[in-house]
């Protein structure tokens, strides 16, 4: 049994440091994908902020808290049922969030840095916040902004399924894709800032290809979402890229965005007839 | 700090059923591949028996024991210190593998059942055999053919370094090179046999997309030698390939022979500098 879903990976203009522009830009952006029947819409990592900080500080400047009226603007832009994941600079404050371990155990104070800055994605619906990613794997100078999150990838049960979201150099991790797969995602959306890299000519980008292979390996469609241009110097692949369960580029990004209608076969779907079932096949006691 | 390390990848013609034919094309494979310079030499899945057998009866009859006196004139083919991998179609009469569980500890008797076949690759210098790998995910009619191998992928101290040897189907499992790179191979040796699939114009094979992804995510140089041609309707990729350790194609098949020098770095600089490791970076806790 298969179903198809129509997704879109959009590379809006994003400017570090203009979070109300940006979230303009994303609006837009929400409501052109929304309008052109996306079920499922992916923004890079980062959208609401920029990725090139000069600093903490800047980064602050650009965050978000995940109760911040401004959501319910870019909340606005989307048809009912529609899906969208957006990679923001998420402040949080501790007072929300006792099960983040702000609260010192040892001294029963708060800590000194009472505010913490994620690398994370919102994964929003028209009238409802079905939840937030904090990504683990913190690439570069990410480390001296950003906390990280306390999960490897995440799984949501959305309208358009059960829906995994891991953020950029999480996905290089083979571990991550195949243990989202493995715990039943549907598909995964990742937002992405992809800093340009050498290769060799006809070739994609690595993390592309890395992208296409874990997504035949588990048979889990990936939505990608990069940044294009440049900002601060660093160039950005402009790898906002569709791929299908069976590893395949469905749509690459003219213009910015990526759209296509993706066949999904049911989750728990992973054979490869006459003989063979990609996870019935796995020796896990051996690995 | 580096070293360098010349590779082959050789394809051989190989006709399915004429063991006496296969040897000697190995051989020949071999020497000529050791007379170039070759450090590691790596041959196909069942290089000695061909793939597409009509029945186990039939690959029984192209089977080789490991103390077979026939594995010392392919021996006589290398240099000191080459190291060959050579797949073939393993035949264990119980007698030299009390390990192997042959000998049933319920009623003390031999099984009826007393050949057991498996699909292996040998790892040879001149001068020794340094083991034999038996693959443990068996695809298609091959779970007809051979029983499974007891691990998941092998590592061994060889003159080239740490070699992991995985065979075919065995590296579509994103564990099985993280797990070799994990436990400190050097590069992987990967004797295949691809069945040509449909891809997108302009697509890598989907089992060499696979193996650069694997490549670059764990910095694991892949040496991939593939069938070619055809056997019994069955037509082979010809994904003959040497992949360095960023997971680029260094060399790929023409003429049925890939050679490259491979820049390898030490076993444990899984390093991205100025601020990333592979491996430090991971997060295991959570996978």
């Amino acid at each position: 049994m298969t179903r198809s879903l129509r997704v879109a990976a959009v590379s809006p203009e994003i400017r570090v440091g203009d979070l109300g522009g940006n979230l303009e830009r994303v609006r837009d952006a929400l409501r052109h994908a929304a309008a052109r029947g996306a079920q499922l819409i992916v923004l890079p990592e980062l959208a609401t902020s920029g990725y090139v900080f000069r600093d903490r500080e800047e980064a602050e400047a650009s965050s978000l808290s995940r109760d911040d009226a401004r959501w319910s603007g870019l909340q606005a832009a989307l048809a009912p049922d529609t899906v969208a994941v957006i990679g923001y600079c998420e402040r949080d404050t501790g007072s929300l969030s006792s099960d983040t371990g702000l609260l010192s155990s040892d001294t029963g104070l708060l800590s000194s840095h009472t505010t913490r800055l994620f690398n994370s994605a919102a994964v929003l619906t028209a009238d409802r916040r079905l939840g937030d990613y904090r990504k683990v794997h913190l690439w570069g100078t990410e480390k001296a902004v950003f906390d990280e999150g306390d999960s490897a990838g995440l799984i949501l049960d959305t309208p358009v399924g059960r829906l995994g979201v891991a953020i950029c150099y999480d996905n290089e991790f083979p571990e991550v894709p195949r243990r989202l797969a493995l715990q039943g995602a549907d598909l995964l959306a990742l937002p992405v800032n992809w800093p340009l890299v050498s290769r060799p000519e006809g070739e994609h980008a690595p993390e592309i290809i890395q992208a296409m292979a874990a997504a035949r390996s588990s048979r889990l469609a990936t939505v990608v979402a990069d940044r294009a241009g440049q900002e601060r110097g660093v160039s950005w692949t402009g790898g906002t890229t569709v791929i299908d369960d069976e590893g395949w580029i469905a749509a690459d990004s003219t213009r910015g965005v990526a759209e296509a209608t993706l066949i999904l076969r049911g989750t728990a779907d992973k054979s490869l007839p006459p003989h063979n079932d990609l996870f019935a096949d796995r020796r896990p006691g051996l690995y």
